[in-house]
C-alpha cells in the first residue's frame, strides 16, 4: 500500500506510549499534561446540559455553522476584551480544541519547503501537528525571559523560507516559562517588520498563580499578524474538545474554509454547554479555585525538588501553567532515568519529545496538576533517590 | 500575508452561500443535505446524557484516547458485523464526522502530483476536503448501475498517479444512485489488481427504503484495500459530529497518527452518549421510523416531479438516501433557474458544485428529507412553473 510521503515520515508519539504505562493506578505519574478531573464542574454540566437540550435541543443537535455558535463566540470575544484583545465575533472561530488550530495553522502557512520557527524546547503536540506539512523546524533558544529574539531575527535574515513563528508565551509547555513584556513587544516588531505570522498558543494563560497577567501577543498586535489560540481544555473539560482561534480578516477566512472541509463544525452540544455555563456561572471564580489547587501543588513540587533532587540540577519555578522543567547536568540521559523511575512506579516525559531534532538528553518535564499533594512528595522523593545514585 | 499555495486556491463553498439564503423560513428549501430535526431522539438524549454524566462523568470529560471509546467501537463493530464487515475494534476509530475521514484520507493517500478517481458527479464536501492536497481529479462517468468501471480501468492504466478511488456506492450524494452488485465486485477486483485504496463513503446506506441492503465494498474486500467511512449524522444527530472509520492494519495506524496531531480525539461525551443510546435502545427501530418518513417524502417528491416538471426532464428515483437528481435538457443553466426559484422562495443546489471541473450546467440536486410533505408538493409545483416558462 502506497502512502503520501507526508504521512510516511510520521511516527507515533513517544508521549502516548509513556502515558499507556501510567494507566496502572499505582504509578505516580508526572507524565500527563492534563487537568485534575476532580475540578471539573460536573454538577453544573448535568444542569446546563439539561437546560440546553430543553431550550433548543433540536437546533443544537442539527448541523451548525462552521465558525461556531454566535452566542458562544460573543461571550469569548467579551472575555478576550477583558485581557486587551479587541475582537469581533466574526474574527473568532470555534475549533475542536486548540490542537485543531495548530493543524490548520501549518496547513495554511507552511507550503512545500517552508520552515517554522519555534521555541526550543516546544509543545510536542505542535511538532506532531506541523510535521504532516513537512516543514523545516528552526529551533530558537530560550532563556528565562522567553525566546532569544536576536537569534530569531538572524534566522529570519538567513532563511527566507521561515513562514510562521510558533510560540507559547504564557507558562510554556514544557518549561513553564513566561516571556517578559520586552520580549513580547520585540517579537511583535519582528513579525510586523518581516510580515511573518505568529501563532500564539495560549492554553495556560488563565492558569496563573499571580493576580496580574502579562499582555498576550495578540493584544499588542496592531497589524493583525498574530493568530491566537485559546481553549477550554485546561480550565473547563478537555473531553468536550472546544477551543477558539482569533485572526484578522484575510487570515480567518482561510481557517474557516479549511475547517469546512476538515470537520464541517465542532460539536455544537459542547459549544452550547459551555455557552450556557458562561451565561449562568462566574467562570473566573471557577478558574480561581483551579489555580489555588495547582499553585499549592506546584509549591509542594518545588519544595520536594529542593529537598530530594541533587543540588546541581536546574528547575523552573513557574508562576502558572501545569509544568516544571528539569535540566540535569551534562551526561545524564532522561530516558535511562525514566526506565529506573518506571521500575519504582514513577513516570515523567523525557525532554527529547519537545525538540523537533530530538538531540538533547539531559532534560525532562514534570506535571503537577493531576497528582495529589502527598503523591507529589513521594514521587519526587523516589525520583531524587534514583537521580542521586545515577 | 503569505499563504501556502494549497490554501490559496481554496474557495468558499457555493453550497454554504446558497444555504445562507434559505435561512428565511418562508423559503421551501430542497438545498440542504440534512436530516429532519423532528426525528432526533431528543427525550432519549436528555436521559442518556444524564446517565453518562452520573455514571462516569469525570472520566468522559477528561482527555480520552485518540481512537475513541472502546465500548462504542465494540458496539459499532458488532453493527458492522451484521452487514458483513468483520472488523475488530482495533481497526475502527471514531472520527469527528465522516467528513474528518475524508480530510485524513486525502492527506494519507494523496501526495504531491497525485490524482484521485471519483464518480462524476460526487459529494461536494469530499471535493473540498481533497482539494487542500491539490490532487488532480479524475472524474469517471456513472450510469444507473454506478461508476463505469471500464472507464476507471482505462484511467488507471493511463495515469499512474491515481492513488485513491473515492466512491459513495449507496444512495449517492448528489444523485441518489446505488451501485449494482456486479459493479461492486468489479471495483474490488480493480482495487486489488492495481493495489489502490478505495475510500468507501457510506453516510446513507442505513437510510434504505427497501428491506434488503446491498453488500458494502468493505464486506467484499478480502485484501484490506477498502477504507470504510460511517457516520451517525444522518441516522442520529449531526451536531454531535461522530463518525467512524474502518481500515486494515497498516492503514489504520496512519489514520490514528494523523488524528492525534489533528484534534487529539473526538468529543468523548458525544461518544458516550451514542454508546449509551446503543446500549439502551434499539437503534434499528429508530432508523426504521426515519426511513418511513423519508420514503414517504421521496414518493411525494417523485409524484410532484411527474406532475409539474416538463416531460423531457430526467430524474432519479432512489430507494434510499436524501436526494433526487435532475437532468434538464441541454441548454438549461441550473444557476439561472436557481435565481428565478429564489425569487419564488424555492431553493436547490445547482449541479456544478458536484463536479470538480464545474462545467456541467444542466443538472441540479433536490433534497427531500428536511421538507414537510405539503411543502414538497408546493415547492416542486413552483419549480415546475419556472422550468416550463424557461
Amino acid at each position: 500500500m502506497h502512502f503520501a510521503s507526508r504521512v510516511d515520515q510520521l511516527k507515533p508519539s513517544d508521549i502516548r506510549e509513556i502515558l499507556k504505562l501510567t494507566a496502572n493506578p499505582e504509578v505516580i505519574s508526572f507524565a500527563g499534561g492534563v487537568p485534575d478531573p476532580v475540578l471539573f464542574p460536573l454538577e453544573e454540566m448535568k444542569q446546563i446540559t439539561q437546560l440546553v437540550l430543553e431550550e433548543k435541543g433540536r437546533i443544537i443537535l442539527q448541523y451548525n455553522s462552521t465558525d461556531g455558535l454566535l452566542s458562544l463566540r460573543e461571550k469569548i470575544a467579551l472575555r478576550m476584551f477583558k485581557i486587551g484583545i479587541k475582537v469581533s465575533p466574526e474574527n473568532l472561530i470555534i475549533t475542536s480544541g486548540a490542537q485543531q488550530g495548530l493543524d490548520f495553522s501549518a496547513r495554511i502557512f507552511l507550503g512545500e519547503g517552508d520552515a517554522v520557527a519555534c521555541e526550543s524546547p516546544t509543545y510536542a503536540g505542535a511538532i506532531s501537528a506541523f510535521k504532516i506539512c513537512m516543514p523545516k523546524f528552526v529551533e530558537i533558544s530560550t532563556d528565562s525571559d522567553g525566546m532569544i529574539l536576536s537569534e530569531l531575527e538572524a534566522a529570519l535574515q538567513r532563511d527566507k523560507k521561515i513562514k510562521m513563528i510558533y510560540v507559547i508565551p504564557d507558562f510554556q509547555n514544557p518549561t513553564g516559562k513566561s516571556w517578559s513584556i520586552e520580549r513580547r513587544k520585540e517579537l511583535i516588531r519582528i513579525s510586523h517588520k518581516y510580515d511573518i505570522p505568529i501563532v500564539e498558543d495560549n492554553p495556560y494563560g488563565e492558569i496563573s498563580f499571580k493576580e496580574e497577567r502579562m499582555p498576550t501577543l495578540k493584544s499588542l498586535d496592531s497589524l493583525g499578524t498574530v493568530v491566537y489560540l485559546g481553549t477550554f481544555s485546561k480550565t473547563f473539560c478537555p473531553g468536550l474538545r472546544v477551543g477558539w482561534l482569533i485572526a484578522s480578516n484575510p487570515i480567518i477566512k482561510k481557517y474557516n474554509i479549511v475547517k469546512q472541509g476538515s470537520d464541517i463544525h465542532t460539536n455544537s452540544l459542547a459549544q452550547a454547554e459551555i455557552d450556557k455555563y458562561l451565561e449562568l456561572y462566574n467562570f473566573d471564580d471557577h478558574i480561581k479555585i483551579i489555580n489555588e489547587v495547582y499553585k499549592q501543588r506546584k509549591n509542594i513540587m518545588i519544595d520536594s525538588i529542593k529537598k530530594y533532587f541533587p543540588a546541581d540540577f536546574l528547575y523552573t519555578n513557574p508562576t502558572g501553567g501545569l509544568f516544571i522543567w528539569i535540566e540535569m547536568p551534562e551526561g545524564y540521559d532522561s530516558r535511562e532515568v525514566l526506565k529506573k523511575a518506571l521500575d519504582r512506579n514513577v513516570a515523567f516525559i523525557p525532554g527529547e519529545s519537545f525538540y523537533p531534532s530530538e538531540s538533547i538528553k539531559n532534560t525532562f518535564r514534570l506535571n503537577f496538576s493531576n497528582v495529589s499533594e502527598a503523591r507529589i512528595d513521594e514521587g519526587i522523593k523516589r525520583l531524587g533517590e534514583i537521580l542521586k545514585t545515577n
